[in-house]
Parts: C-alpha cells; structure tokens; sequence
C-alpha cells in the first residue's frame, strides 16, 4: 500500500461559529488505492464557507477546515489510480466522493452531488465516521474521481473559482439547456453571477445583469452583459418585464423579493435558485398558471459537469476576477467576504 | 355573407355575484367567415364556472353566461369555413380566439392560450369589445379554429368535460414530457384529477392518487391508479416521500400544504400547479437547491393539445364519469359542484 506523504495536515480551522479561523492540525486518513494527495496551492472562499463556520445552515462539526475551491499538486498517488501522476496541476470542488453505482439513481443520471453516500469536501462525514477537511489547509486526500486535470491554459489562481463558483452556475445552464439567443438574467453580481454572465454569454445566450449596486453597471457589460438592470429603477426594471427565458439567482439577499422575480419571466421561463435564502419564500400562483412559470434550483455539478465547466473556460477564456491573500491573512479575508467587499472572488495562497 | 340562423341567443346567466344563474338573452354578434354556429347540446361545469360567477377570481362583467365545455352541432357556418359541414358533432373549450400570428410568440409555440389578443369563452371581451358569452346557453357562435370534431367513439356527454377538464389535465403531461414508467402524483380527485389518472396511466405512467377522501380509493384504482394514497394517513404518504417525477394539483383546497407536496417529488421532479389557490403559496427553498425540484403551472391546452386530448381519448378510452343535469336544474347542480358533491362532473343536458 503507498502511503501519504504527509502524516500531518496544518490548515486553518473555524473552532465555534463565527468567523475566525485558526491553525490547527489533523491526521489524514490512510491514502485509499484510488485516492490522490495534493499539495494545495490556491484555495478559492465561497459563501459556503462562511455559512459553515458560522454555523448558519446548522450543524457544523468543529473543528470545520472549510475551502471547496482548490488547487494544488498531486504529491502521492494511491496504486489504483492512473489518470494522474506526481506533479500534476489538479482541482478539487465541493464534492469528494459519491457512489457512482449503476442502481445508485443520482449518480446514474449524473446527478452525483446527489448521491445518498456522498461526501462534500468538508463538514461532511466518509462511511467510516471521518470527517472530511477542506481547503484552508497546505494538502488534502481525496478520490482521485473528485480530482480534475487545470487546463494549462488556465492560471492556477484563476482556475480555484472555476471549482466551485464556475460549476453550480454552469451545471443548470447545462442541464435546463441554456442556448444561443435564449434571454438570460443573473440576480446578484458577486462570486457566482460574474462568471454566470460569462458562461451564458458564451453559451450564446443574450445575458442581462440584475444588481442593486450601480458601480457593478460597467464591469457587467465588460463580462458580456448586454443589459445592466440596477433593481432600484423601476423604469428598467419594467423594462425587462415577462421577457427572459432563464433567470440564475445567486444571491440570498434578504431584500430578495422572488415573487417580483418571476414576474420577469416569459412563458415557460426557468428561475433557478443557486443560493439559499434564509427562511421560506413566498409566491402568488399567478405567474405559474398564467405564465407556466417554472422556479426550481441547482446546486452544484457533477463529476461530468465540473470537467465540462473547465474546458468550457478553456475554450472561452472564461475567467474568474480575483483578489488574493495569503492562507496567513485568512481571517482579514473571510471578514472582506462577508462584508460583500469582494471584487469577485477570494482566492488564498498557500 | 351568411347569416346565422339563431338571432336572439336564450342563456342562463349570472347577474351578480353568488350561485345563481337566471335566464337571460342576448343578441350573437354577426356571423364571421371563419365563424360556426352550435345548437348546444350537453355543457360541463368547470370550477371556472363558479368562481366567476361567484366574483372569485375578481372582474366578472355581468351578466355572464359561463360554461366552457361545450357540445353540440353545427347549424350554420362562415363562407370561408371548410372543416366543418352542418349536422357536425363539434366541441368548444375554454378559449374562443387567438390571432396565430407567425410574429406572436405564445401562438408560434403552441401556447395559444397565452395569446394577447387572446379571448377566453366566457367573461372575455373581442377585439370589437363585444363580451364571449358561454355554454348554459342554447347556442354559440365561434371562430371555426377554436371548433374541434368529436371522434364517434366518444358519447356527446362524454365529451364535454374533455373540451376543458380533459386537455387541461393532458397539456402539461404532453408539454412537459410525462412518458412510460414515469412515477406521477395526482392531488385532488374530481372532474380534473379522475381524468388526470387516465391520461397519465394510459401515457404509460405509474400513477399515484392523492385525496383526503376515503372513499374515493377503489374508484381511483379503478381508473388506473397503481397507489391510493389518504392525505392524513401520514405512513402512506411518508412511503411516497422523494419518489414522485411529476405532481399535478388539481385541488384549490385551502388545506393544501404546497411545502410538503415538494418533499413527495424525486430529484428533479415537477410540481405542475393546475388550480389556482387563494392568497399565496409558501415554500421553504430547500427542495428546488439540494433537490433540484421544479414547480410550475399550467393553464389550457391550446388548438393542437385539444385536438390531441380527443384523439387520445378515443385511442385509449377515456371517459369522465359524470352526473347528468337537465340545463332547467342548472342551480342545483351549480350548488352540487359547489358542495364539492359530484362525481366527478356534472353534464347540463340542453
């Protein structure tokens, strides 16, 4: 059996809810026959990792070392696996097992964020009782089945975002069958919706950015908007009233008002819920019966998906805009998030 | 030009707000080219009815002769019409005229119903501002494409409740894709869901009916359902819990809990509103995220789902069950519908 490298994982971990992480250390589990180990470059800070360490989903399991959003090198390699070899530049998203058995209905229908045996890269438990840690870490030990080969094309800092944020936009767009000329609104400008504009964009599709901050206007026509709807002017957003086939919501704005959400959509149009609100929402049927509205959502993508997510990024020059920090500035960087100051995304390096 | 044949248009119509219909006349508009005139033989009552006769849904004009499930025969027809010759067998639904514009987006995508320059049978305004006037009457005059032939098969008192409650059901199976093995939910067991059960199992599907009536299990099994399931039996719903690709609700009932209805669905199911409730529905978000379930709504079938929904029918051996009403007791039999009493449609017969 080949074993891990290092015996000894230093990261930084949320020890209680709120938002403060510290060093601490854990011993990995044994590196599995089709496990990889990584030496982490770049870990990428996602909403998730702050509803986590705040404990505002409930449920967290300290100590938490959250990070979904990875990069690095593979350091060691279990005896099974093949695709990859020492010194590839890899990735890792939300997700680092699932079952992938054919009478598994999720996985068989590559839905395997979904699977009932998986697990997501932290505060999440293996079969045997472990707890998986993330990011905020200098390695981590996965499945080699949740480690993805980064485009050469592609800087490492820039692909992080890609693992997370890139894939839950695109995984919908792809799965509802977003195409050329389709109308399709983002709500919320942050770390998921500037990559949702590219992505739709390149898609084809026509892309119109709902925000209620006025100075995101230029950035999102830069990213490919053709349209920037500012939420506060009711003549724009009028404007846009009952005509866009798909509408991406990321985010969870407690000023969000979905019932005025959809009454933006055209006939059959899709509102896909990409981030949770807190609390329940509240619609009037209308615009479902009257409109054959529909309003589902997403949450992240699959193994196919995230492979999908980065050649697509590839292919066209889809890329994330990023502010870095230093794993050591972690705390300073986890604050500026959740303030809503990040310009797009956070991405430490290690 | 031709003239038709009925001048004045004897009805029974509502006169203000309340279960009452009245006898009342009115003068047809003239007879268009693409017009037929229908001696009316057999009109269902469709919850339509009453909740615009009662003011429910807001805006009723009166007087207003409701009834959109029309059958009877052509006595007079527009030079320009060819379908159809007199003594004919013909059927009117809920919608009387749509433009079918190549540049109206509803109409060049079979979503006639959604048309602007819509108008519905009854409570509806023409171009002109003439005002559609319904079935609990002995005749109609209408626009040739919104005519259908009934297939012989299909007794004549059979087929009205098809012309509304019928394609109703099957528009939203056909539109959203219902297929064999398919595992679909029907809330609300009356003139819309009974036909529901039928349309599902005969595409194929393994149907599942849900009522908090008792007695309504064998007859439900009878029409095809694999499951009855009682609504306050909280073990035989727990057992449908995350299995259901489809739920179409038929039920307004004040008691409907649309967040558990959600729970019943598989990982990107549809929830297919078919009633309109009252008030607003709330849901908490967590089942469109982490299970990608889906809810919409559907209104009528347009000209090709009607046709369609006769045509299946007669392929598959549909029929309603229904409660005959000389038009003379339209009252009582508005109260029976009313009480929630018939089983599961009642028929005037004129």
């Amino acid at each position: 059996m080949v074993e891990g490298k290092i015996n000894k994982i230093h990261g930084w971990a949320a020890m209680k809810p709120g938002i403060k992480v510290e060093p601490w250390s854990y011993t990995p589990r044994p590196l599995g026959e089709n496990d990889v180990e990584i030496k982490i470059d770049y870990s990428g800070i996602c909403g998730s990792d702050l509803h986590t360490i705040k404990q505002e989903w409930g449920g967290t399991s300290y100590p938490a070392i959250v990070g979904h959003e990875i990069i690095g090198k593979v350091i060691t390699k279990g005896e099974k696996v093949s695709e990859f070899n020492e010194g590839d530049l890899v990735g890792v998203g939300a997700q680092v097992f699932a079952c992938h058995r054919k009478d598994c209905s999720p996985c068989s229908n590559n839905l395997d964020p979904h699977c009932p045996r998986g697990v997501f890269t932290y505060n999440s438990k293996y079969a045997d009782g472990e707890q998986a840690q993330g990011g905020y870490a200098e390695a981590v030990r996965v499945d080699s089945k949740y480690v993805f080969h980064i485009p050469s094309s592609i800087d490492p800092s820039h692909a992080a975002p890609l693992m997370c944020a890139g894939t839950t936009v695109f995984a919908p767009m792809l799965r509802k069958g977003v195409k050329k000329g389709d109308k399709v609104g983002i709500v919320g400008i942050g770390g998921l919706g500037h990559l949702a504009i590219q992505y739709a964009r390149a898609l084809g599709a026509e892309v119109y950015a709902f925000s209620h901050s006025p100075n995101k206007r230029d950035q999102c026509l830069e990213l490919g908007a053709s349209k920037f709807i500012l939420t506060s002017n009711k003549d724009e957003v009028d404007a846009q009233r009952h005509t866009l086939d798909y509408l991406f919501i990321t985010s969870n704005s407690k000023s969000n008002q979905y019932n005025e959400f959809i009454s933006w959509m055209n006939f059959e149009g899709t509102v896909v819920l990409l981030a949770l609100p807190e609390g329940h929402m509240t619609f009037s049927p209308f615009e479902f019966v009257f409109n054959e509205v529909a309003i589902t959502g997403s949450l992240i993508g699959g193994v196919n998906i995230i492979k999908q997510t980065l050649e697509f990024a590839h292919k066209h020059n889809i890329r994330p805009i990023i502010e870095k920090y230093p794993i050591d500035d972690v705390n300073n960087a986890l604050q500026r998030m959740d303030d809503g100051k990040a310009r797009y995304r956070i991405v430490l390096t290690h």
